[in-house]
């Protein structure tokens, strides 16, 4: 049997709130776990209004509309080089921005937060995205970049902090994006979240997720979607928030095990924590200089019974996005080398399961002639 | 205690589907019930290719990308006066089409098939919408409009039939959306489908479904979107489509309950199923012509205990499509005169309950001085 890159952790009793939503039979967009699980995540995470959304594409989307609701000057936005292609279609939708790519940092595999501010006059908003969960502290970018709209997709980002851990990640910009998809560090199954502190702000993109609805009931006076939430996902999604601190501490000695066997290895890279941030333990990727492609990797780990993905392609490996050139040294050189290692939080529990996965991946980092 | 118009029939066992797909761990856009389901729409059905989606209004964005992927030069498309928001909506989102509205026939309360057929060089595809589950004859108009590309909004017609009985509503189009929203027939809390017999258009809309991916895990070659139901979703409605025959028997005794208490009412003007088409029991409207307005009604009604809805606004009323204009006399006459009832499974069962509907919307169209 593979080890999987990801499995949810449910433990026994992790569904009774499900079984709950069930029995009041309000199974869809209203009832109490949306409720529960709003003011958790707005007390949690320190931030004004949480709206629950079915995914994390669809909050990144009222992310877009958020912008440029606020900001209808702005045609352009900075975007990192390479980003799970949800954070780049959300602005595309509407047909109403320009993508300007910024190549990544070699050693974070984020956003290269010196070209973004050499690029900064190409455009007036900056989308942060925090990938794999490496959280950049967009506080302290501001002193840097003090005019600009920074916009962010936390997605990958729940448990993340930033301003030397004094905000939690997706709660210092405009407004964010979560998702709560099967892979990550709570889940809903599919899910997500629109977060932002300006008032207003919330109520748009309330409406833009409720169907444009005016306050009269089957009125509606703008372009809207149906966006939302079932109370049976958020049931699901509150059994995960009750144990949080257990995923996350489990996910903790799954990374620190990895890094204290990985940071010896002149063969292997590792992903370096955004100065001022601190990491999700989201996934966890090794980047091997020496690798041919992430193709050969990943036909090497399968036949050893390892899942992995890759790091994230470049934005122009994507055929609608081929008009969005950058300079992809960078971001291809991640692409050709790095590799997402199995991170799900049972892992801790077996460790032999993750001296395999070590082992493997250090025998591969030296094989000879992987440089083919 | 009020009266409801809609509660989901959810009987004791009707979720032990649930419980299996939360045990699998399974609970995001994978698992076994998701293709139970797929298999048991296109069956019983008979269409040949269904594809689950998170809601109706995400199904009908995907027929008006189909309608566009394969006819791109059709730029409008003639549209009924008087349905739900995101039916409209699904047309707009991408800026490709103008909306023709035609008004609403006084009868059948939906598009006026005579002021189609008059005004149909006005645009080359037409979108079908049956109205609270009045299903049109879309191969009976055929003869009549053989060159014009029609799309389905069949998200209250699931049950529904036409071409005298031989095929399922959403089953002879080019294309159609079908909603399993909370209130619907059969519901999996929210969610929706995407219906054609067309391979080479499923599969276009399958790729928009899941992020425009290309045969390459990660790499992504259309605009895509995330609009995939859950596992867990799919178990809620596979629950309900065991028990599809004994949801649509009981609705048939309230309806037909409604109609012999009504159909010699002289104040009282009932919906007309279309010739040849059958009604799908989704929802059950009187038109009280002397009603003075819908709003009039909702506070007397409300009095009641009774809740009601209004039957869908024309076009107009919405600020973000008042440049769609039509002659509105129809659709504003049935706004201002229709009162849609309850109509929830158990009310079957609940005969005083019925009985008293029937008492006070009776009373109220014979009560003098309501046309104020």
């Amino acid at each position: 049997m593979t080890i999987p890159v990801y499995i949810p952790y449910f433990p026994r009793g992790s569904f009774k709130y499900v079984n709950e939503a069930l029995e009041s039979t309000w199974v869809s967009s209203q009832g109490k776990f949306i409720k529960l699980c709003k003011e958790w995540l707005e007390e949690a995470l320190g931030v004004r209004h949480v709206l629950l959304t079915n995914n994390g594409t669809a909050a990144m989307h009222l992310v877009a509309k958020a912008l440029k609701h606020v900001h209808p000057h702005i045609q352009g936005i900075l975007v990192p080089n390479n980003v799970y292609v949800a954070a780049w279609n959300a602005f595309l939708y509407d047909k109403e921005f320009t993508l300007y790519p910024i190549d990544a940092d070699i050693y974070t595999w984020n956003i290269d937060l010196q070209k973004l501010i050499d690029n900064s006059d190409k455009a007036l908003a900056v989308l942060f995205v925090h990938n794999l969960g490496n959280t950049i502290n967009l506080p302290g970018l501001r002193r840097f970049l003090p005019d600009h709209i920074f916009v962010e997709d936390a997605c990958e980002s729940f448990g993340g902090t930033y301003h030397n851990t004094v905000f939690h990640a997706g709660t210092a910009s405009l407004c964010s994006g979560m998702s709560f998809f099967g892979n990550k560090n709570v889940t809903s199954g599919e899910g997500g979240a629109f977060l932002t502190n300006d008032g207003d702000l919330y109520r748009y993109a309330q409406k833009v997720w409720g169907q444009g609805s005016s306050d009269k009931k089957f009125i509606h006076d703008i372009l809207g979607y149906n966006y939302r939430m079932t109370n049976v996902a958020a049931a699901i999604l509150y059994g995960q928030l009750k144990i949080a601190t257990d995923i996350m501490e489990m996910k903790a000695a799954v990374f620190e095990t990895y890094a204290k066997a990985f940071e010896n290895i002149d063969t292997i890279k590792l992903q370096q924590i955004e100065l001022g941030g601190t990491h999700s333990l989201w996934m966890y990727g090794v980047c091997i200089p020496n690798s041919a492609s992430y193709d050969y990797a990943k036909i090497y780990f399968d036949s050893m019974g390892i899942d992995t993905r890759p790091m994230f392609y470049p934005i122009t490996y994507h055929k609608h996005l081929k008009q969005f050139k950058c300079e992809t040294t960078v971001a291809e050189f991640l692409a050709r080398t790095c590799i997402i290692l199995p991170s799900y939080p049972e892992l801790a529990l077996e460790k032999k399961t993750q001296q395999y996965i070590i082992d493997t991946v250090i025998g591969y980092s030296r094989e000879e002639g992987i440089n083919v």
